[in-house]
């Protein structure tokens, strides 16, 4: 079967996923679980091969890293599996009860988004996670992970899809791609996916983006930022700044761009040149600080740039609204922060900045779905359409309009012989 | 100024607009009322030379009488703009706040999306409603209208645009493009423009989908069923197919397709081919109807037509779950409706149903922001990625996520010296 195909099957049969009631769709995770643990040799020597390949391939070690299923991601993931199950069902829930008129009553209430394609990198925890997010927000799903992890990836979606077919979900409720060339078969598929969610490369989502008429949600770039405005507190400036960089430096939330107020610079910059130093960070500076501390000299492009590594721009500003249209124009609208001891500074500050996350006096690593308690993380947008910032279950929901009536028709309200009346019933 | 560089400026503008507070919004809402009763003359000679030129060039009779801007339509758009005035504020509203951690509290809060591209049907009344729309949701807007109105969209964009600047909304609020080459560069402004909505023809709609990579909020087309069940209401189910054909037949909610139940249509056939005939309605319909009963016979074609015209096609089914199969592979996922006793058969059909509205027992015209209660509409959506149905001010916002802290950073929280205690402020 084509992938265009299985798609379309899935299409049809996203409305009985989307009807499987709680208790199918959380007993689905537990047996899950327990098919995770009754298998973990199986698990174990596939991921040996993937390893081996890896070694082959000269695959660098941070990656291999990334690749390795050991007992403690396997005790992670089924720790995720219970704790998901226990999380409280957001399908199906209420969001409005109106009554329009007499006996019309129009009710809102969340459901599935259908079919989602989800490309990931290759992790094997990671499929385990997005398959049972999938799962206990009742969509279908096409899933796509890095091909280095190909071996572990074939017995995990193996035991997944079983076991959640035997828990009683629809046959076509999970496909896993295995090869490249599927990824544009999927992306061609719009009239059956609803949702593309890719997770990688800045160059990969860009690609995503850019070749398919799917929806997409994510974030390619983040170039967040850290402004710290002329009534600050060194002593929270220097932790937030050094967290914000070293803390997980690889990550799209971790700072890559200093902008400090001129009258902050000669109290933040002694403290702060040493502490980057003892951190091997390299700061990238403008001139107005780099003639006056040691650094390297920052071009234009600098600050356009996600170095992902341990290297920080930072330039001066005269004003904090130079600081905000800075931000506007090279940012990624992903998270960005103020460090201030002024009300008024922040407030502004985080109403002008267009972003997803706008932060004052902590790291910029909080940007996470974990991190602001929603039990689950499908990814990071930095789109403004559906959802925004971290997205938990709630971005993989929409919802439908109900109307039952007793046979009202439009004319007998357009003609003026019946009125609506609006009563909010919830 | 291209559109290209206008739609950058509007970008770096927008977060002062969305910045703007509710009064500065309303008052210019009620300035541009205003302005519109102030020059009436010469907003009635500017489409006197519209509908001229319409006569030049043969327009039908029935778009002109969409292009004519009558007293009675500057009534309507004036007491729209009392209304909209009158609206809660929805921008800037707490959605909720969640103590993470002992002084660091986030804050979900709705705000504007940002610069939004609306293109749209040759209606005066329609550029008055979608200015005023984005000026209500503190969006910027760069607003397209049908060229057959291009006098009086000139007047009234320039009333309106002088009103929202005085009244303090900043200088690129909001643009007109009048050319209709511009549409395309404003398609190719993924980067400024955040949001487009369409209007207008399938295919016009169509071709705005598949030639951006900005998102789209809009329908294409709109195929929408009644399924007659077998255990149901005659006298409830003729007008509702009458109205759901005729009271607007031109509309994307209009009904096209009926589905009978084999066991109802006896009782249903003879009473409505009566009814058909007379309001002048074609009934296309599958051999098994059209055995028994007189009718055009339908072809396969026909189910997948969106008419819009005094044509309705039909079929039997066997059983509900061929008529909710049918739905979901031949509808347009936009209003289909279930006419039924039959509690338990409703809650299956509607749950069943992949569409933005489902319904029991009434017309599908009901698909409307107006008639849902929402006070205003931006147009009505069969995607499911951000708003679905009727889309009113709500389908022009977004959130942002802000983090007040004072120096917290994630390595603590990492190394387990902290932990997050998640309480729900609100």
């Amino acid at each position: 079967m084509t992938i265009q195909e299985k798609a379309a099957a899935m299409k049809l049969d996203s409305p009985q996923m989307a009807a499987a009631p709680t208790e199918i769709r959380n007993n689905a995770l537990l047996e899950i679980k327990a098919a995770l643990l009754a298998n973990r040799k199986a698990i174990f020597d596939a991921n040996a091969q993937d390893l081996e390949q890896a070694q082959q391939n000269n695959i660098p070690e941070a990656v291999v890293k990334r690749l390795k299923f050991t007992e403690q991601k396997l005790l992670d993931v089924t720790n995720g599996l219970e704790n998901l199950t226990a999380l409280a069902d957001q399908v199906h829930q209420v969001q409005f009860i109106r009554e329009l008129d007499e006996g019309l009553t129009l009710v809102r209430e969340s459901c599935p988004i259908g079919v989602i394609g989800v490309i990931f990198e290759a992790r094997p925890d990671a499929l385990v996670q997005i398959a049972s997010l999938c799962i206990k927000s009742g969509n279908c799903a096409i899933l796509k992970g890095g091909s280095e992890t190909m071996h572990t990836n074939k017995v995990l979606f193996d035991l997944i899809y079983h076991a959640a077919v035997q828990s009683g979900l629809p046959e076509n409720c999970l496909f896993q791609a295995e090869l490249r060339e599927e990824i544009s078969a999927l992306l061609s598929c719009h009239e059956s996916v609803d949702l593309i969610i890719p997770r990688g490369s800045n160059a990969f989502v860009q690609y995503i983006m850019n070749n398919t008429k799917i929806p997409v949600m994510g974030h390619a770039d983040g170039i967040c930022h850290i402004y710290v405005d002329k009534d600050f507190d060194v002593e929270k400036a220097i932790p937030v700044i050094l967290d914000a960089k070293t803390q997980y430096t690889a990550a799209c939330n971790a700072v890559e761009t200093l902008l400090i107020h001129k009258d902050a610079l000669d109290i933040l910059m002694p403290r702060l040149n040493e502490a980057l130093k003892a951190h091997q960070i390299e700061l990238r500076a403008t001139h107005e600080i780099a003639a006056q501390y040691e650094c390297v000299p920052a071009s234009e492009e600098d600050f356009a740039t996600e170095y992902l590594d341990l290297i920080l721009s930072a330039k001066t500003v005269e004003t904090i609204e130079e600081a905000v249209h800075h931000i506007n124009r090279y940012g990624s609208h992903h998270t960005d922060c103020i460090i201030t001891q002024d009300k008024a500074a922040a407030e502004y500050f985080m109403n002008m900045v267009d972003s997803a996350g706008v932060y004052q006096n902590c790291s910029t690593r909080f940007a996470d779905g974990f991190r602001y308690g929603f039990g689950a993380e499908v990814g990071i947008s930095t789109g403004k359409i559906h959802a925004r910032g971290p997205v938990g279950i709630e971005g993989l929901l929409t919802y439908k309009y109900k109307l039952f009536g007793n046979g009202q028709i439009v004319a007998d309200y357009a003609s003026g012989k019946k009125a609506f009346h609006f009563k909010n019933l919830k």
